[in-house]
């Protein structure tokens, strides 16, 4: 604690460059949302085989962001606030995993979804899911690098509505399938599609509270127990 | 590293620790993937809500065994392969949770597949899926207790046979839905679980991988780029 200073800008400079990374990985995984439900749309399989194929620069990254991060915690030996910004890198480098792998099992969808008959403006719909969920992680990715607790909350009122436009769809992809037997396999592989991404929504809102608790030190769902909130403070 | 005695088994010992939080971890979504399944063939809604409920545990104790690695590289700041062991360890529980979060998305359905009529066997050919997810899973937290790369190996070689049995059900479901258009809505609740059951065994591959890599340094994936293996390597 006496090299108080030289220690935390140290840390400092440390917590940069890995968030820094965070956001290469951020693009990355927006990029992949886009040109996935724009593959979707267009039956353009070359673009859906280079999303496919991007995901694997994007688990790379979540490999090396993370072992950074534990070199950084190794070096650093960071307590309390500091330690859960460099959990929260950790936390973040996850989800953006996860955003990716979603985006990726879209892009597989489209070689299966080429060779059918496009069922009415499914695909436009699940652009427009696509749309909202790629703001949605723009956003978060911006508050959790400026520490912005108004945008997080903004962000997490939005995931609502991206389950209003997921709840919406599906009742539109029960109606197809009774209408009419043919599209039945294809309403399942949308549907499918649809609901991963209503969970890239999912994931921008556990980001999005990641950020609230690094502001605040509260998780913004207050049902869970305290338990593991308060167990990052330095004991002892 | 004039300790080095000294300091490995101090670190062994909080290794020991945090695995031990690990396989009580790994017992709280074995009984989750069975009561899920379990809940879904008998209707049996309390049970779901139970299921639901408990998934609070699996996340605390998530959130207790990442607080605690952190510590511990924070503390012993190890390296090479002592390194390797305890990000592994936060690889595990995360895989943990999803899982966990797969059986909880499991049991939600219950209710609302409860008020329609059933689809044949289905619910069944799901508890069979879910009872070797739930034998995956014990088996790789046994192989990563044991470091047993053989039986990791028997795990990666296993989820095939959940692949197909998930493929069976998939076009078992088009069938049932284009012979009687009133099995839509139930089938759409079903695939979705039968999915969610089939992901559970990408988890338990991903934790086989893990022992795999621990015990021979290698991912058993030889397509994955070098970097992110090699780069675990100390530093100068």
């Amino acid at each position: 604690m006496e090299e108080q200073n030289h220690i935390a800008s140290a840390f400092d400079r440390d917590l940069e460059a890995v968030q820094a990374q965070i956001m290469k990985m951020g693009g990355l995984v927006e990029d992949a949302i886009r040109l996935a439900a724009k593959s979707l749309e267009t039956r353009d399989e070359p673009l859906a085989e280079q999303v496919r194929a991007a995901d694997t620069a994007i688990d790379v990254l979540e490999a090396e962001i993370n072992e950074k991060a534990a070199r950084i915690i190794a070096l650093r030996a960071p307590t309390a606030v500091d330690l859960r910004m460099i959990l929260s890198v950790m936390k973040i480098s996850g989800n953006l995993e996860r955003i990716g792998d979603y985006a990726k099992n879209m892009a597989k969808r489209t070689s299966v979804l080429s060779q059918m008959p496009p069922v009415n403006d499914s695909t436009g719909a699940i652009r427009r899911m696509a749309r909202l969920a790629e703001e949605m992680l723009k956003d978060a990715l911006d508050a959790y690098i400026r520490r912005d607790a108004d945008l997080a909350a903004d962000i997490i009122a939005r995931d609502e509505e991206l389950d209003q436009m997921y709840n919406a769809l599906f009742r539109e992809f029960l109606t197809f399938m009774m209408e009419d037997p043919r599209n039945i396999t294809a309403c399942m592989h949308l549907h499918f599609i649809a609901k991963n991404v209503e969970r890239m929504g999912d994931h921008c809102t556990s980001m999005a509270e990641q950020v609230t608790y690094l502001v605040t030190g509260a998780h913004p769902d207050e049902a869970r127990p305290k338990a593991d909130q308060t167990s990052l403070n330095p004991r002892g």
